[in-house]
């Protein structure tokens, strides 16, 4: 007899991150579950998010972190929550784990994680303390005893590969001539796709292998210095470009003369593509697994596949 | 005889905005300190930015705003406390009010603003969040009783008028031949160079005007909509551009779109570019006062003439 899927509620659906997992959540037969702010629905673009949530099947319930009585009453109706709160709304978070708590049903819940594994970086401020806030919720979903997983799904891919690391708003596919490379472009990144993302966070929730741990979603195909990927696109357009590196203490001084938030952009880029945090240690079983090795039936979508579509 | 200037404690020196004040306050004959860290000391690149401190003479101060003993060590050698600590270490300032309440000697506390009235926006999320932490700390302190100005600098001129307001890195003076426009481009905004910023910043420590009130820094050659930022360039450079308008609709849907830290900036830019958050309001003399007024002795840049660079 196949054991029923879990009931999911999603916090965040009309985050960027957030809208995929809740459709993945939808797309694979959970029941889901959105809670959804009141302002959210009267709002002309968020509104339009939450129509197609519905036409997808997904419940909206209206709530928020903030009422701790209506996220109570959206929790006691599931197994588990995914929470994708936005990047400034971390530490809100402990409201989610207080009602979890007070809830008492809940068997998994997966915090607002969606980036590096925050307690294995050297990250420089201001990502040191967006990270500390991360941290912070890791703690104390650890000392409220609450089953967890923490997705660590490093780089998205549709933020990075369009312009391949570039960073330029003006730019919809990789460049052809010239490529600045943070430093000595060695340390190996990794970059996955969000619909990838959501498949795996979705596969996890009812795995007991990932329970109490990280589930690191790191395939080999897309764990790729800056040079390799580089390398893969010269390849792909034919073509070798120019390639400007830029050291470590330039990146270093660029943070340091940069206002908020475009510091936080920086001192991120800093970790992953400079330090190369992704990838400097060994997930150990005791701690974390691979969400490639776990769930070979999802089938993602590669760093060369995604960049093919640019040629 | 002429009043003793305040001694000035600066914390966030290695920051962007904190940079310029602690030089400022220097300048100025202000007796001046700042609090560092050990481990910015041993930095490569920020232990230049100390040493740069030294030789203007500021006296450097080890310390943390985490330990308390410190913080307080240093507190009570000032008349004055700034902070100008990172946009995601702002509620960190709660140790800061903590140990000025333990220290029991300070005239005036500038916490970290250095933006937008965060009490007075219509912003959506992610920077609505941003500016509730910079709106609890300004319940903190004055559920404290610590005498304050809060420092309304509006935009920094070093990071909107190079592009003239196009967020393209790559970009180092203003558009020649198109230019993007954030709604109808009708909104007034405010942009202030950095030096002006420190400049009345530091004015304002000792002026019992703005005990306990808002300085605005809004000098009318530097609140402009971007249309008319638009027409003084083509002005200067004998030449009309092609706009293209991007509808509020539009910006919305792409702060829902774009994953963090991008959409902090495109939700700022939608707040001040967009809603005109930072010139829709009455100042009163109740809550606050325009700095370009109360000290004319300052010579602020205007962004006329800051444009005037790059012809």
């Amino acid at each position: 007899m196949a054991t029923e899927k879990s009931k999911i509620l999603v916090i965040g659906v009309t985050g960027y991150i957030g809208n995929f997992i809740v459709q993945g959540s939808a797309k694979t037969g959970h029941q889901t579950f959105a809670l959804v702010r009141e302002a959210t629905l009267c709002d002309p673009v968020k509104g339009k998010t939450v129509q197609n949530l519905k036409d997808l099947g997904v419940t909206i319930l209206q709530g928020d972190v903030n009422d701790h009585e209506s996220l109570v009453k959206a929790i006691k109706q599931v197994d588990v929550v995914i929470s994708a709160i936005g990047s400034m709304e971390i530490l809100d978070q402990t409201k989610i784990i207080s009602a979890i708590k007070e809830a008492g049903n809940v068997k998994r819940f997966l915090p607002s994680e969606f980036g590096v594994d925050v307690d294995r970086t050297s990250a420089v401020e201001p990502a040191k303390s967006a990270f500390e806030m991360k941290i912070k919720i890791r703690r104390a979903v650890e000392a409220a005893g609450i089953p967890y997983t923490y997705v660590v799904n490093n780089c998205f891919a549709g933020y990075f590969l369009p312009t391949l690391v570039q960073f330029e708003p003006g730019l919809t596919s990789p460049p052809r001539d010239r490529v600045t490379i943070l430093g000595d472009g060695n340390a190996k990144a990794v970059i996955n796709k969000e619909e990838d993302i959501a498949a795996y966070t979705i596969k996890t929730v009812d795995d007991p292998r990932t329970l109490n741990k990280i589930l690191y979603i790191k395939p080999l195909k897309n764990t790729l210095s800056m040079n390799e990927m580089v390398t893969l696109w010269e390849n792909k357009i034919g073509k070798s470009l120019e390639k400007t590196y830029t050291s470590e203490e330039q990146v270093l001084k660029s943070i340091q003369e940069t206002p908020a938030p475009f510091n936080i952009l920086l001192s991120l880029n800093h970790s992953v593509f400079v330090k190369g945090d992704q990838t400097n240690f060994t997930i150990e079983p005791s701690f974390g697994l691979e969400a490639s090795e776990l769930y070979p039936d999802v089938k993602y979508t590669s760093i060369e596949e995604y960049l093919s579509d640019f040629v």
